[in-house]
């Protein structure tokens, strides 16, 4: 056994609350005495037992002298729990093991900085990768107080999410629709413009085989042309928030709904976005449609782009996410890092990460 | 050892003269007596020797009493060489393992027939999709009297081909062109409409670092706008034919150049494929542009669609490769089996088979 072995439990532990931990990153803890696995934990919510905390319980006096395997350096301050740090010295733990760095500027280093102060051992970056992406959409938003952004869209061979006359239902098979019900549990919040309510009445919630977490439901909606019969007003399955423009701003359209005047309505994607920061909303799935889509590239604000492919072709006045985003030469275009390819029976999963230059213009 | 083993190397022997046999299919086989491979052989080219010659050949002696693995059934007719079953017969092979029968239906099954009316032990089907898949573009030529079709082109991830301008230089990776010069190898032509050759003056050849074969280059010029400086016409790399509307039928333009006038013109496809498979052209790689592979789509008449996709976007007004082809419904959509998803570098590579059903519209 190594210390990737352990890593590794650590970063599954953590892998599986991914979405649930909102605003708080997902993190593991595994303790290690005598080369036998004394403890483990995950934090599961905010305002929950941290991962470290769960696995100094579970250890009990085996704590002592073993040594401690985190994803995420431990925290040195008084959040909705004591500082970890403290438990850490306190139990007397010899050496901990970390593999990303807090990625908050404001606490970054110091709980490292304490456990050595301490003459505890301290060795970091242990599958740093991993970790960190782990971390991806709490960085995000700690360094930017803007949530992280997915687009999501589904299309043809072609690139069409739709028909010239608007149908879509369905361009991609039934796997990848599942696949997309675990983005849904995995992001604080889901995106679409009204037109996607108007025509499809979705319910944006997560419908996975045993239960998944809704997301927020947020729709931009400028004129509160959204159906009063809507299921996101009316199925009480998650909060939904239409951000509308100014002059709307507190009409009541249900109990679990919330109307919020933006000052340049709804389109101002940069607004949107530092509002939704605001609500402690750490991760954002855009799903459409197309002039929502556009609007998130003509901004430049998105982190990721998901986009699931089926093996048909709809042809010329099919609908493209990305048509109202427009450039005169192929140096203008945007660009991406291909993440990962995942075949998913007759349809590929593509996903794309803006490349990291361009974050700059966020 | 098994079967499989000795199929496999078989298959691997063809598999590497593919594109160089046309109008024959690449056939590999291996000879085997008491367990030690005695004799090998594969088709080089139209009028050398069959791949079973060649193994017998090589084992001398040894092929008596051998068991021999062939990808294809052997022939049992006077083509540009004698029956190979007469010469199975002759050097006293006593067991015949076959992968795919021969499609083409006025021999199919004869020489495995022949085989066994003479005592010779046959077993057929030992991997034989890996069989049927060497024979694809033979297959459909032999059966059709017409070229197997690739539809190929470089788009970005929201499937432009260009932008609003035409700028299309580069698209696709170097390591993705590379494998298109692959392509080209392995394919008997390679078609273009005349825009293409005004706007790129490209030479359609083959450079791959050791040399490819470069397929017949087939232009689409209706009025014979093709300028005479053009690549194509003038750098003798290969045969170049210009299809054409019937006035234009027998211009000279170059020594290695043969104009053909077709009744309809160059853009009815049925035609164009038909002439092609008259020329004896078995495989034909259409590189664009967008006129040229819309045409396509709207015949119906292809059987391979391979597209490069960049980790761009370009965005609403660029140019789509199937902008031409127009449905009202997904119902209508064109349908594909997906072949092959294959990562190059952060290009991906996706090989889609039109649906089976679509066939009979050829």
């Amino acid at each position: 056994m190594n210390n990737e072995y352990y890593m590794n439990f650590a970063i599954n532990l953590a892998k599986y609350t991914k979405g649930q931990t909102n605003p708080n990153p997902p993190v593991g803890a595994v303790l290690v005495k005598n080369n036998q696995i004394v403890g483990y934990g995950t934090h599961l919510f905010a305002g929950g037992s941290h991962a470290e905390r769960v696995a100094i319980e579970v250890a009990g006096e085996q704590a002592e002298g073993s040594t401690l395997f985190l994803t995420l350096e431990p925290c040195n301050h008084h959040g909705k729990t004591p500082p970890c740090t403290d438990l850490i010295i306190e139990k007397g733990i010899k050496k901990v093991v970390i593999g990303a760095i807090d990625p908050n500027p404001q606490v970054s280093s110091k709980g490292i900085k304490k456990l050595k102060s301490q003459g505890i051992k301290v060795e970091v970056g242990i599958l740093e990768n991993e970790c960190n992406e782990l971390l991806d959409a709490f960085s995000h938003y700690i360094t930017t107080k803007r949530p992280y952004v997915t687009i999501k869209t589904a299309v043809s061979l072609d690139g069409k999410m739709a028909t010239a006359y608007g149908e879509s239902k369905w361009i991609s098979n039934a796997e990848s629709r599942k696949d997309t019900h675990t983005l849904r549990h995995e992001s604080s919040a889901i995106l679409v413009g009204v037109e996607t309510v108007i025509k499809d009445n979705p319910s944006l919630t997560s419908r996975l085989e045993f239960g998944g977490k809704n997301p927020i439901r947020i729709i931009l909606d400028s004129d509160l042309r959204i159906p009063l019969s809507s299921k996101v007003l009316t199925d009480n399955e998650a909060t939904t928030i239409i951000l509308t423009r100014k002059e709307n701003d507190n009409f009541y359209l249900g109990t679990n709904v919330k109307v919020v005047g933006l000052e340049n309505g709804p389109y101002d994607i940069s607004e949107v976005v530092n509002y939704l920061g605001e609500q402690q909303i750490m991760s954002l799935l855009v799903e459409g449609g197309a002039k929502v889509i556009s609007n998130f590239m003509k901004s430049r604000i998105y982190n990721r782009v998901i986009v699931y492919e089926a093996p048909i072709i709809i042809g010329g006045e099919g609908l493209s996410p990305f048509q109202d985003f427009k450039i005169n030469s192929i140096s203008q275009s945007l660009e991406y890092d291909l993440k990962e390819v995942k075949q998913i029976k007759d349809n590929i999963k593509k996903t794309f990460i803006k490349k990291e230059e361009l974050y700059a213009t966020n």
